[in-house]
């Protein structure tokens, strides 16, 4: 008997689309050779295109945390004011970061499952001058909870702080129009809505960022902004790059730019309406509230009678469908259904109704079908709106 | 017409066999299932065989030079004494990280085409019993040297001083018996004989290495050791793993352990003297003598009618075939033949024929046909022995 195939819907890593796991299995081909330099400018200017930016983007052999580092290890100074605005485990991961880099952090925690306030964020600048450095998450992979970025940049873009923005889980599932909002750093990772395996991250700097960055003191080398500069002005990586990671970018930064930018954004908040009204139709209640819940990944409230991770081993064990669990004080109370990257509307049927089932199974009644036929209607809608 | 086929015969990246291209094909699963843990569980054993220790080995999702600097990172405190042993740019390299953490450098410099002196070592140990790290280059890459990793080994063992090798270009080629030698610590990357593309790096950590990690203050995140040795106990790595990267490094293990270490060292032994002896036969230079020649890599001058640059381009445009040139003060001067990881007889034999033919048409009259003789009979002489 055949066994059940497997469905990934954990916020990264995500399914690597065909078209690119075939770019990324060409011949290696020399870091340093007059091609490959080639494939540098043609990846970045595409990456730029996604990013929304004239800014220097650059590509990072790492995880998404070596890119948070690079942001904070080239931003952060001993000593300087940074005010954290956390909504969850990468917020706070973030906040860590510029505290091991000697940062005199304001910890601003918003809870896990709400969004950044912008009017306690405006009150905090106005009361302090001297904050230099101010660290956001776009899209918090641990609650589901997506920020408004476009507010917080224009606000920041009016003091002298500098703007760095974690959007790893986020970027290319949720707009972010880093020069019009005025977000100096953004972040990004390249498993997550780029569809590509883990092994690149990915940074941008503004102007007001690098006249941070060029006075910062803290050790640093391989995450060091300043010789990627220098490196990527004759369109080289100051280190060793994946080269077969960056084939494989180019193939799904050309699959995002051909669907086109604001497809891909209204794709994938048409899968998390979706998500979220067949979840509920099956009576659980969802972590976020409607206003900031994230296009990206959904976190559902397992129900009393059920651990949210006994629940999960039954969906991967009886229908080969892989949930994220809650993290940290989450654990155990939540369970994580992604829809970031390669994922269209049947993935989101295929969640909802091996869920439907897994919940029989764990003791919670759950109409079969009722959240299947809730997300249908979000799609026949969708499909006729 | 069909454009003539490329071989890459620089020392890193490599080309990848098709078990390693097939392996890293296969569909992403979460770096935190229960799956993947048992890969890394089984991946970590093999890459310890590889390693030839007993000692905790990490996978680390960067280039080499990450892991240098997570060498340095976790082992320097500023103020430590370090006495760097160079032969060339990667000893250079380590160095600059060491400084960059805040160590007070000794800087010994061998020369580009020489070794490091044991000697000059012992007194140098001997003299300042205050050294906290011994920085070495196994294979020095940018001048086709290696140094006697054992007799260095051996000797740092007897003194409090803690002994990181960077192993990036010389592990899986050159033989490196990492606890019989007492080598505290071992850097490598996947890119080069372990027969992957760029982006996985690695590194081994002795119990004394430990001791002085434990007190280490610099600013560090991804690249913290105590966080790896903390995530590995659970078969987990502290930030999202390349996943692809370690399903073919699985592969390339298999290869290696199956082909045997020392067939494996054997195998590059043999190419390395028959490049050697062929390229003496066209009546040029090496620039490393017989007893410290690298297994991995040959650096050879270039006649002095001939620019290596220019030689490497004609290689490239009407031959298909990419050496690597020389770097820093190297440049113009040497170029570099690798026959490391997926390399084969054959491999030679390309090189040697193609050069032959490309120094003619740069105006160094090299008898066709001479260097691929005196590799042949290397060969046969090495089959037959």
């Amino acid at each position: 008997m055949m066994q059940d195939k497997k469905y990934l819907l954990i916020p990264g890593p995500t399914p690597i689309p065909p078209r690119v796991a075939e770019a990324m299995s060409r011949p290696i081909i020399g870091h340093r050779s007059a091609e490959f330099q080639a494939v540098m400018e043609r990846v970045t200017g595409k990456l730029k295109k996604v990013f929304q930016t004239e800014n220097h983007v650059f590509i990072q052999g790492s995880s998404g945390t070596g890119a948070l580092e690079a942001a904070v290890a080239n931003l952060v100074n001993p000593g300087d004011k940074v005010l954290a605005l956390s909504c969850g485990k990468f917020g706070e991961r973030f906040a860590e970061l510029a505290r091991i880099y000697g940062g005199e952090v304001d910890f601003v925690d918003f809870g896990w499952g709400y969004d950044i306030d912008l009017d306690v964020v405006k009150k905090k600048l106005d009361a302090d001058p001297d904050i230099k450095v101010v660290l956001a998450t776009q899209n918090e992979t641990s609650t589901g909870v997506q920020n408004d970025i476009e507010g917080l940049g224009k606000l920041v873009a009016r003091y002298d702080a500098v703007l760095a923005v974690d959007a790893v889980s986020g970027l290319a599932a949720i707009d972010l129009k880093t020069d019009e909002w005025h977000v100096d750093v953004v972040v990004s990772g390249s498993q997550k809505a780029l569809m590509l395996p883990p092994g690149l991250a990915f940074i941008s700097v503004s102007d007001k960022a690098w006249r941070k960055i060029e006075q910062n003191t803290s050790p640093k080398y391989y995450f060091d902004l300043l010789k990627a500069r220098k490196s990527i002005a004759k369109w080289n990586t100051a280190y060793t790059t994946p080269v077969s990671m960056v084939y494989g970018l180019e193939a799904a930064l050309d699959m995002i730019l051909e669907e086109g930018l604001d497809n891909v954004f209204a794709r994938h908040k048409l899968l998390a309406k979706a998500t979220r009204a067949a979840v509920q139709g099956l009576g659980l209640e969802l972590l976020a509230p409607d206003e900031c819940a994230s296009q990206a990944v959904t976190a559902v409230q397992s129900p009393m009678v059920v651990d949210a991770d006994t629940l999960r081993k039954v969906l991967l064990r009886d229908y080969g469908v892989a949930f994220a669990g809650g993290q940290d004080i989450m654990k155990g109370k939540i369970f994580r259904i992604a829809h970031m990257g390669y994922a269209d509307k049947m993935d989101v049927i295929i969640a909802i109704a091996a869920l439907e089932m897994a919940l029989g199974k764990c003791g919670y009644k759950a109409e079969l079908g009722a959240g299947v036929r809730e997300a249908q209607m979000v799609f026949v809608g969708g499909e006729h709106a």
